[in-house]
């Protein structure tokens, strides 16, 4: 149960990873008795990096759902390393892997005062409305990915 | 990033796991527009599983506090197997494991109808009530180690 | 904006009012720094009125999805009379309240140790499902009200 | 339980009305599975807004702490006028009303493109940080409201 350098394994000949950056400021409901955000909150923070990935890149909860698929997160992990307090402001990178597999692989980083304060990782598979797996890449993600791969994002 | 079958390392000669569960039924506020319940309301589950553990072995938030000592959560993993709707019932089972270290290595297993559903865990570390760590345990937490490994809780 | 003995109005001949009561405690994620019950966490105590009231009358989310209607809240009242503390216990009683209208009114108590600790309503419109006020009950309503009023519920 | 057009009771000779202004853009999470916000996600709008306002004036829950006293809310009141979805931005508008009492009464305003979609109140009472009820006003808080009535702020 060690502190993983990385989270995902390197691909040979993967496209640079995709970053975005979201900025956030601890809200008065998210601190517990102790005084320290409560470790659940940071999941809505994991969600703001990937909003803020899909607003630069096209990739959204929107775009999914007009092009009729999801994408569910079926593995999340955070690393906690230093606590976040009230009204601190911090930034959360979401940063795309490149992966063969139909799903997305996200690392994040919340970064406050250039100091890393927390790590973490989503997987999401790609399924249609009713939940069933995908077994082909839908337009607009095989659109994304040859982007990617050419540079072009 | 594939499927951990085994989230802890076994320790030899380590006492039988602790287990205790909670049984909880998902509410309307849980669920996201896709009609299933949105992955970060796993961890309130967690905590609940975690609730019960400190019930039942007494080792709860209150009883921590009271000997003057925190554990927060440094690591926090969810597989999500399959998806929770509006209403259902299901148990959460927390499993402590026994580790030399001083830290509660907890796993988790949301069963619905017999069914896995989602698995996890977390790490806690042992802090004193200004988030410095403990170089030894509290009397507590001894005591509990002493009466688990002797069998007698 | 003084302290109300009454949310709704009495109606003249109006059937005795419905009552349902959920026992909850108080979570670990509800608590706030300055170690009570953040006042925002009590909308899903009286949501767990409501559900514990659907349970008894059979006025639930899923019967009324099942009709094809909705029941927004357009109006929510909070009366705040003593604070709640990690891991208390307490219970939530849900009243309906006759109307004319088609509306639901709700009022809710709730209560610890047998004192009054706060205090609201909520008042509800039928909708269809694309969120357009309906003219007529639907079949379930007229049928749990007229049920309601010859005192058969 | 009609649509109040005001309310908090005017006070003659009262100074302006304070405002501050919040935008806001709506979160995954916050959508239940009609495809709205859940009421009870409303309460931190607020708060947005209340933070917008110590942001500008300094009436802040730190300098609240600092001075030794908490501002408990006591009410709270919520009209719902417009459904809000998915990745809406909207303003938050906190008004501060006169009252000659020890409280703080808030008027809230949320508008999306010009319209106004919710309004509400929160009125909140000063205590120690025991949650005993003050009978003087703190010094800050004195201070902030000379200021208010010499229309210094």
């Amino acid at each position: 149960m060690g502190f993983k350098r990385q989270y995902f394994d390197t691909v040979p000949g993967a496209p640079q990873q995709l970053t975005a950056t979201a900025t956030r400021r601890v809200r008065f409901e998210e601190i517990d008795m102790l005084g320290i955000v409560w470790h659940g909150n940071y999941v809505s923070y994991l969600e703001d990096g990937r909003i803020a990935f899909g607003d630069r890149y096209g990739l959204s909860y929107m775009n999914f759902k007009g092009a009729d698929f999801a994408a569910p997160i079926v593995q999340m992990h955070l690393d906690y390393l230093a606590p976040l307090r009230f009204d601190e402001t911090f930034e959360v990178t979401a940063i795309l892997h490149w992966t063969e597999s139909l799903r997305l692989n996200f690392e994040y980083r919340l970064v406050r005062d250039g100091a890393l304060i927390a790590r973490g990782y989503t997987v999401q598979l790609l399924t249609d409305l009713q939940g069933r797996l995908l077994l082909a890449p839908p337009d607009m993600v095989r659109d994304f990915r040859e982007q990617w791969q050419e540079g072009s994002l």
